[in-house]
């Protein structure tokens, strides 16, 4: 019998008799190895209340003692570093060396939330007029309500959640239901790191905690990241209940190839970002734009041999590139779109499906698949893949291939490989991402930046990590003051706008 | 006959046949002096189509060409300072004198979005890790939808929409069906400023054309100020668009006064903020709370003879302390509500009721009226009541008066008269408001700062000036760089996530 | 007789008897047009004491206030634009257009002066621990001594002084000699702002000048723009009486063209930026490096007709390239290094010696001079030339060229030409230069960014515009407030190390 | 034998046969304990040579690389933390709880330096004119050379060179040689920590050592912290070899307790902030300065008890409240100006002189010390005394206090005690200190403010930790950048001033 993940609300773990659970798979093996619990709009409620109190205390305390938590929170990353890959593995199925690297990256957004006390500034002045000083504060807006996706168990909850408390909220966090042991041994860690019971609470589940958290009056903002249809969803609906969301979405993001390019380097950049994690990332390279076809020939050419190279297993075989998909449903949807891309007219260059690992026969295994020729109107560009298939498509000018990647629904994260320096200067003017490459395979910004695509890659004016987070996670307030004379003269009456006059 | 006001699209005035029309009055006569063009869903069209086109190349433009249309701008609204405030006060009521005092706080925001170049800078650093620079823009979202109330014809306006035209936008904008002239006396400023055409654009008219502007896949962004139903309505609609909205709505602001203030300085202030523009402002004090019966009766002993001072007038009347409301609709509301609070057991101290202003027996007058031992289940405590009816509620510890402000619906602007240092500090520390005052009339922060109010005076997490506007007027671009050799070696392919690496 | 020109002190016109005075020219005409007043240690003891107590008012007064000054200032630089540039152009001897270029430079550093509110906010930061606040502010330093070059009479003064004196604070300022009518201008101008009598105060004179204002204990900061070895007397003078000084010296500027480049916009840029107000510019491009012989032998062949092409006449005379150097012995100067050049062994390409202006034959006239393969150890090559010599060097490599640019004394501003990206980065990564263009002529910041070399082209870490400049023109104060409960319980004494506490 | 505490550089303990030494004692016995080599010129000429070679390095490296050895080192500094308040104890005399209070700070200003990549960053604009982009980055300025005082032997060096490291300066540094130990220490866990050999480098010694670091061309930047009759000598020196200084020097901090204050809490505060480490911190409260007599008999009879109360003993005796003072030579220094206060009129209230500790009859004790009715004619009054000797002023408004406060030679630290929120402001505006204290003991700004007095108290306009420490320890390169298209049209030369266009 497998065991059973729960929630994990006001410190400690919190067990729901009746309720509802589902299956927790290691995609590697395929075999089920626990059972998640799943919660309802009364834990929701449950959950809201314990961190709407346990918030409050946290709001009022200083940042001197919320800093502390967080400095405390990045030691204890670093000492359960290996433990954590695992548990990230296990659940989803990407390979210990990446899911350290994605251990590495929420270690840097934790870093960047030891700064809170900086970043979350007000500014002050004196005598604007009248003798009047005016000053800002921003304070935490409350319970942020969080929602994150199965692809990123820790660094997408870590680069999100730890700044929200870092500047003085709580969480009431729902993350996937396919990798529910990461949040738990994550809020473990936020406890050990002395944060007060409450503030930080796990609520697994499906889409009625989803909904719960999205209509809860007690929830001021709404922090997510999935795919594009879940995020306009959650945009919608959290802000019918007039919460602040962000929401940060799926990408097809365009890789485009100059015929000046160091074409080697850019060869084995679209490998790396194009199917580590099995292209389970909203800024994988999707698309592969040479331009011209003699640069798409030679790009071919040195593509291929790296592609077929790559070698697929299970997350724990130090071996392997890159692991399974998720799930078996995730599994048959890819197989679903090569199978639909051929018919449309893709030219097939490598067929990754009926891979086999050995010793994992049930494992939902997928192999790199690459298409060739791929035309904008093939739902194989149109739609984001979460699985090993790639696509080259063939502009014949930097101006096709730029409005190819501008007409296309999503705008999270795009690249050029050129050493051009107008070429990229144009590119970065023109193209309308918000996550711009130059030359690099992945145009994840670092920490100190701001994470946050455009069009349908992000709902809302918000940012998930970076200085912009901590805007978002604050509420401003500002202070007119004026300090009267120990005795004051009378003041003239003066109804005309003259205010703070 | 009365003339007619037309739309300002692309740079002119903008006239369709067979438009539906609404009457514009000068409340301070009571007379109709104009027809107001009220456009439809294809007027909205047609401005959403000539603000793009219009708005790619303002886009492009440099930074340098943009700032001196607006320090030209600034020269403009000095120079026709007379003439619009006579267009405010015909057509709005209030005094000339107090429309220069909006014209004034108009000046100041564009003076603040002079600095756009400024404000608006990305960040930069080099090498955060693998050789890779990574820097930061802030582009124009694109159309801005703008709809404004008709309290101040020019001030929200001008501090909205600089800024927004300042980083690269173009607007549409519907101004309020009651004073469309000074909209159109706004657009010809800009467009002697040298603005081109088609970036700054009015639409007249009513809910029609606000659903047109939401509803619009053209426009990206919304700037809302009103009242906090539409506003709710707003931003609900806006989002359900998946545009970014800030609407800033209504407000009931208290003003706490503490035993230790300076109690004539307090009076002077509550009156002053209290009946100034016949109370038809957000930031208006409505209500006063005295702490402690012996502060309140020590209080009104100096606010009733103050207030009993007032005169109320003509626009146009120099020596009127404030002029009529809006309209008759208005004027009726507004007794409407003096007569419920009387029936609910409101102490009428002073009756504005009845009012008589010689030569024009037809405007909307009403004088000042004062309830004292209101309490907050009144509906005259509750909800915002744009005339000159204010309320005194008493208070007996500041504990109170806080939970009574924190209570209240609203949380634009709050006040408290005290000379100690720490009531000041808890004031703003526990007052769940966006704008705080300590000692000041009106705590409307001063235009290098951010206006914005909390719970349900604003929906949305952007700013209407300050800094954190040309954040909402923009959206990011972040750019990771790295620049390859001349004669590069391979790079090594790994899958692990090391993004930007 | 020629007039005087007398210092201005107090908001008037300030004459002494019996006092020292030096001649000023008309370089154009060689003619003697005016005296200047030279003030003494007792003219600037007068300055500094009528500055201290206008600036102690000043500096009490709003930012509201003082930035409506500046905002009135830009307005008046624009409706005397012709008048300016007149004066400029008489006693400098650069062109009418030039020194209109001159004053737009200007007003964009006035227009940046004009964000001083916001620019010069101090930060504010609620509960740091134990309950106190903590929150900073920028205060005016008082008095500042300011010595300023004859080659920009107006720019240089109003880019710095303007941020000096928004910020609060008064000035003292001592213009070059050799153009005293601009400063008298521009003093006129200020007043006319309304800026208060003694706020802005100029003495003319020389070293005697220098020496009283670097002395004064009632000065508190300076800045000066001239040559390095006047600088740094300056710089370690000033801070041997403990003042703050921030000195921007001189340039010898190159340009390195790579193979790539764009050929004829460096050519362009470098005959431009070479030879423009007669190369008496700290900014001006002194030295051309193309990378590689052939690179040298085409753009020597682009660059010599367009010089050929340039004429040199009176300020006033609109076809004229550009003007008379400043005097007669600037111009024995300059052809002295040109005789010292051509013994060193430089290969003259162009001689613009013994030109001849008609009309003019006692101007100060220089023709374009050219030299080919200069070698770092000529004299032409170490030192600044204020007249308009030029020469080529000849590197093989960009490391050549780099290394170069970083051996000479001065690294204020350098320029490369090319198109590769990499090239770029390498370029600004490694040149040791504080102001770097990368095909642009002359890599001036613009007005939101700051002002300021490196090794030997600046004193002190301060800046000259730009948000730094309103860092080096205040004082922080920084205060940790904590305010007591009505009845506060007995604090503990602790008498370990827990400041603030 | 005594052992020998020799320089670090380049990684390792450096020793240098024939070199002078000095005697290191332990305060708290008054026994020689080890002997400090002193190094010479030479020895400076070798850490400059290793520093420089090193400092080029890590400028080059990322900024993840430095951020993670700042992070490591705070880890070392806990795991460290009863072995540094040991070394610093023995070698100080001030007690362990002192020395922990101490590293406390210093850890806080090492967590500020974890965000250096955030602070350091440049700005960036896209297209300010003429399509060009302009954008800032800072960059190490190179050697940073240091110089400690006594009081502070972890501390000051941490909150100084944390920053400098950070941003990629090597540093040599000189600690106070009657403190060597801690420096030693320090330097190994910079090790410890992954900073490469050769960037932080300690060079024991006395004023010689002091000399060559001020005189040698390859140190760029000076930081200092110590007495004001050196930290002047230093400014003037090190700045007339052109480099920038920071000096921070010496504090005779006034405290003012108004009628209104909490007077128990002041008089706490005064004890506390007055006699902590036997008074040996320039942030020390010297001077109580009640306004009114009454006041003052009120607060006396508070403190009076207080004072007696206090225990000093050896630095590791637990219930010592203070310890001794730092060498035989400061405690003759301050029986000295004891006995002068008594000629001088001051009235003695109590009498430290003659204190015994029970098992150390030859450490440097002094017990604590009071004198009433202080003027400021007195030579106690005048200079800073570093031992346990303080003085009540009996001003009697607030105007003669605040006089008192801004006519002392020093302004570093001043405090107020009031309720009152007008006079906490007028304190804050009128009083001529660099940080700022309202009711609070000590006003050391919180780590992400910045560190600095006004007048005699700093020499310079840096700052010592906080946003500003990274600025001064960064120079500015600002690049202006315009890339041309692939096929340019010639471009139109114009010799008129329009810089970058």
């Amino acid at each position: 019998m497998s065991s059973r993940i729960d929630h994990f609300i006001a410190g400690k773990q919190f067990s729901e008799a009746d309720t509802r659970t589902g299956p927790v798979f290691n995609p590697s093996t395929g075999r089920e190895i626990a059972r998640c619990a799943y919660g309802s709009r009364s834990t929701v409620d449950h959950a809201v209340q314990v961190a709407t109190e346990a918030g409050r205390r946290w709001a009022r305390g200083s940042h001197a003692s919320r800093q502390a938590v967080i400095f405390k929170l990045r030691d204890l990353m670093l000492h359960n570093f290996d433990l954590l890959a695992e548990v990230i593995g296990r659940e989803h199925g990407k390979t210990i060396e990446d899911a350290k690297g994605e251990l590495g990256r929420a270690i840097e957004g934790i870093e960047f939330a030891c700064g809170a006390p900086h970043v979350s500034k007000g500014e002050y002045a004196n005598n604007v007029g009248g003798d009047i000083e005016v000053f800002s504060m921003r304070r935490p807006i409350g319970v942020v309500g969080c929602i994150t996706p199965f692809n990123f168990p820790i660094m997408v909850p870590a680069v999100m959640m730890t700044m929200a408390v870092a500047v003085g909220n709580s969480v009431v966090w729902k993350p996937s239901e396919k990798v529910p042991s990461a949040a738990i041994e994550f809020a473990r860690l936020w406890k050990e790191a002395g944060l007060p019971d409450g503030v930080f609470n796990v609520v697994q589940g499906d889409k009625e905690v989803v909904d719960a958290i999205l209509e809860h009056p007690g929830i001021a903002g709404i922090s997510f990241v999935g795919s594009t249809p879940v995020g306009e969803y959650i945009y919608q609906k959290g802000t019918s209940h007039n919460k602040r969301v962000a929401a940060f979405t799926g990408g097809k993001n365009h890789m485009i190839v100059m015929p000046d390019a160091d074409l080697d380097a850019a060869a084995s950049a679209f490998v790396s970002a194009g199917f580590g994690s099995s292209s389970q990332r909203c800024m994988a390279v999707s698309l592969l734009l040479p331009v011209g076809h003699e640069t798409a020939d030679r790009l071919l050419e040195l593509v291929v041999p790296k592609i077929k190279a790559l070698k697929v297993g299970a997350y724990d075989d130090p071996s392997a590139d890159f692991g399974a998909v998720v799930s078996s449903e995730s599994k048959a949807t890819v197989e679903g779109a090569i199978g639909r891309c051929i018919e449309e007219g893709g030219q097939m260059v490598i067929d990754g499906r009926n891979v086999s690992v050995p010793g994992h026969p049930d494992g939902y295994y997928l192999g790199p698949t690459l298409f060739d020729r791929v035309t904008t109107d093939m739902q194989m560009y149109k739609e984001e893949i979460f699985g090993p298939v790639r696509g080259i498509l063939r502009p014949a000018t930097l101006n096709e291939a730029i409005d190819i990647t501008n007409e296309h629904e999503y705008g999270n994260g795009s690249v050029i490989f050129t050493r051009d320096g107008k070429t990229a200067h144009r590119f970065m003017m023109e193209v309308e991402s918000g996550m711009i490459g130059v030359n690099v395979p992945v145009p994840l910004p670092t920490a100190s930046f701001n994470f946050g695509g455009l069009r349908r890659s992000k709902f809302g004016d918000g940012h998930l990590y970076g200085p912009d987070a901590a805007r978002f996670y604050t509420k401003l307030k500002t202070i007119s003051q004026r300090w009267p004379e120990p005795d004051t003269a009378a003041l003239p009456i003066s109804l005309a706008f003259n205010p703070a006059g």
